[in-house]
């Protein structure tokens, strides 16, 4: 491992989160609030960022444990900054609040632990929101794409902060695959905002909604959130964006590049727009009557599946009042989450359809022992050691998943709050069954749960493995 | 395929089936009670059973497939046969219910949509209880140990029907492994009886009972389960006995032949007895006060953990009442099951090792790619081939669960009924959470649900593929 080189990009990492917060800073100004807050943290951020900066390497090599290290431990470090302004200006008195609050946002999990958000100051409420953007592309990913960055290995960082069973590079060179990556990001980030201004809201709703569909976070300024502009156009926007934003960015640099046929024919699009589209039809047909209508009811559901399939968890019912079997269908998409790639979480739908296609081939195997039958995906066969990663990768999700509920059910809440709550931070969606659902909030919980769904979230985003190496011991071994 | 062998074995199992309703016949004799529905049920299924010998094979020779094909039919077939006694008596008058009935006796389950047992006559719920200790080791384990069967192709139908990861012959000949398994699972049986005849219990409940535990059933004649007789001896003994048949039997097998060294070094015991201590101390913690003490607490805590363990389904106390956390080691028992190649059911608690093994692989490798790690069990490697297979298994049974519950949740009842409700028949262990806890049942749901969770049960006891199978087109083509 190469500690020290290590220390200097994660001290990059807090010099670029306190430049960050010069922008809810702005916020902060333009309504005439204090900004103390940030003035401080930013202030803290960047003096620990630059004292770790002084470092010098004696080389640059980041190897691929070094990758999920500093993803790892930079995630964790970003958060415990992040929370400071949370905490100084009183919004949220508690720090372990705070750094829930906190990488709910970066994680783009979207769950809440505030019982009245409206009474935010807007600054804090710019920044929560913001955090989501920051954290949907991720923010190493940020540094590579502005900073210069020597040596290749990099990619290693790259591996271990984008989601998705595999992650290519669109063009050979890292730095210019994560600019445009960026660029494609901000780009429809920006269409959102325009489109929601359209609808008659304000430029500061619009922001906080935009970051919170492009980071398929959910965080709203609003107790109703997206319910509570009760507009169709706003929640159609909201709800196409969010569904965009949760597929594979590389099919739109396909697009841009004119490779459309190609972007067109991914097999993972289709299975998830196929998701999608059964799982509206099939929730419409159950909150036919009490949405007052089918239109009504499609509206409804498709706002709703689209912002939990992309793990974004913005809501306009209270789905918590459905029929159970529509209840349950959500619960599936939670497990199944958005596309490889993209800023939303879950399992990822790719790595669902391969577990799917590897059963039957196993059935297959099994009733011709003698032909050999390997996984495809987009036409290409899927290696042995892609295959075992995925399954491996199901395993353990599944295996937190559990544990997780036993760590959060000491709580002696029921099954569903706890199993769901456990899922949706997994997950990284925002709002689950039961008691921690749309009218619910996760201040029901312990400190000791809060914990655990702290880490749920981390372990959700970075994709288990950069926060699991940081608990094994030879990691740490010299 | 070789058709017409496998149709002359299905008429084998069901003259067997036929021969073995003689005990149920005794027994409600015994009572002074009518037989007519078990004579004329044996009439019916003898006569389509003789038919089915008569069918002359062209060769004797057993592919994989057929294997797995006359084991998922096979126990179709018993079931659907097994359930005329209590549609003709009238005991059970709808046939869904009583092939669901019949199937949880088979699969070892124990849930049951009877709401009052204790009105059911004699020889039925002999019957009922019979088919617990004829499914647990496997009615074609049995014929092949009782009938000279051409042919070591004979391995293909054991290996479908034994549960477990991998199957072992104990001595080189199948019929002479079958047999030496059967002795065991008769004598263990035997002194249970004898054990229950101690402590009070009537000829009639002992073998009710000794079935139940010796086949991990947990059907019983009390409307309480073992709770009605309220002693802890009789509670002890049976606790002991169905931890006793959740283990491998093969580890019996060693002892027998004195190589009791090697049989205590299994990994898999080590495992679950661990996991039970564990369970019973963090559940007795949690139940002290409401049990009045740390002793009663214990002793609730080891029997319904021997039980969901074991995957039986006995109950002596209403769990449904203990705090959340210790319902939820429960569910977590209820995933993890029984040990490979007992009459239990479950993932089986070596897979589950086998998966935690492999992510702790996982990370290994990540942190040092260059090195080759590989799951070891019992000191041995295990190959990429077994790896996968327990990975696939573990991946399947987690998505027939996912989407059991869907189906199931379209009868709207709550998260934790469904998902518990298709848990335990897919564990075959007997009752679930909330409304299908001990003091539940499963008549609350659907026809249509009862024929999802009839074939969950089926799936579960035959380890998923035997009955997949059957539904994919081209085991039928030609």
């Amino acid at each position: 491992m190469n500690r020290r080189m290590n220390c200097r990009v994660l001290g990059l990492l807090l010099l670029c989160l306190a430049v960050l917060m010069i922008l809810p800073t702005i916020a902060g100004l333009w309504y005439g609030e204090s900004v103390w807050h940030f003035i401080i943290t930013m202030a803290i951020t960047g003096a620990v960022g630059f004292v770790m900066t002084r470092v010098k390497p004696y080389s640059s090599v980041i190897y691929a444990k070094d990758g999920f290290v500093i993803v790892g431990l930079g995630w964790i470090l970003m958060s415990l900054f992040g929370a400071l302004p949370f905490v100084i200006s009183g919004d949220i008195p508690n720090y372990i609040d705070a750094v829930f609050e906190t990488v709910s946002g970066f994680t783009t999990t979207g769950s809440s632990i505030l019982e009245n958000v409206e009474e935010m100051s807007q600054g804090c409420l710019f920044w929560r929101s913001f955090t989501h953007w920051i954290g949907g592309m991720g923010v190493l990913v940020f540094i590579m794409a502005v900073l210069p960055m020597s040596g290749e290995h990099s990619m290693h960082i790259m591996r271990a902060e984008v989601p998705g069973p595999t992650v290519g590079k669109l063009v050979p060179r890292v730095r210019q695959t994560a600019k445009i990556l960026y660029l494609i990001y901000v780009v429809m980030t920006a269409v959102e905002v325009v489109l929601l201004l359209f609808g008659g809201m304000s430029l500061f709703d619009a922001l906080i909604h935009a970051f919170g569909s492009a980071g398929t976070g959910g965080f709203s300024n609003k107790a109703a959130s997206v319910g509570a502009y009760n507009s169709a156009y706003i929640e159609m926007v909201i709800a196409v964006f969010m569904a965009l934003f949760a597929i594979n960015f590389n099919l739109y640099f396909l697009l841009l590049i004119g490779r459309w046929r190609e972007a067109l024919k991914s097999e993972e699009l289709h299975w998830y727009l196929a998701l999608i589209a059964a799982s509206v039809l099939a929730i419409a047909l159950g909150i036919r009557e009490q949405s007052g209508g089918m239109l009504n009811a499609l509206r409804h559901a498709f706002f709703n599946v689209s912002s939990i399939t992309s793990t974004t968890g913005f809501c306009t019912v209270d789905y918590v009042q459905w029929p159970h079997y529509c209840q349950w269908i959500l619960v599936i998409l939670m497990f199944c989450g958005a596309c490889a790639g993209s800023t939303g979480g879950g399992l990822k739908t790719s790595r669902v359809v391969m577990v799917f296609k590897n059963i039957a081939c196993e059935i297959r195997q099994m009733l011709h022992p003698r032909t050999v039958t390997r996984v495809q995906m987009d036409g290409k066969r899927v290696d042995e050691t892609g295959m075992k990663a995925v399954n491996t990768f199901f395993a353990c999700f599944m295996v937190l998943l559990v544990l997780g509920t036993f760590l959060v059910s000491l709580d002696d809440y029921d099954l569903s709050t706890n199993f769901t709550a456990v899922l949706s931070c997994l997950s990284n969606i925002g709002p689950g069954i039961s008691l921690v659902g749309p009218t619910g909030n996760f201040n029901i919980f312990s400190y000791a749960s809060k914990i655990v769904l702290t880490f749920a979230m981390l372990i959700g985003r970075l994709e288990i493995y950069p926060i699991l190496i940081l608990f094994a011991p030879s990691t740490w071994k010299r």
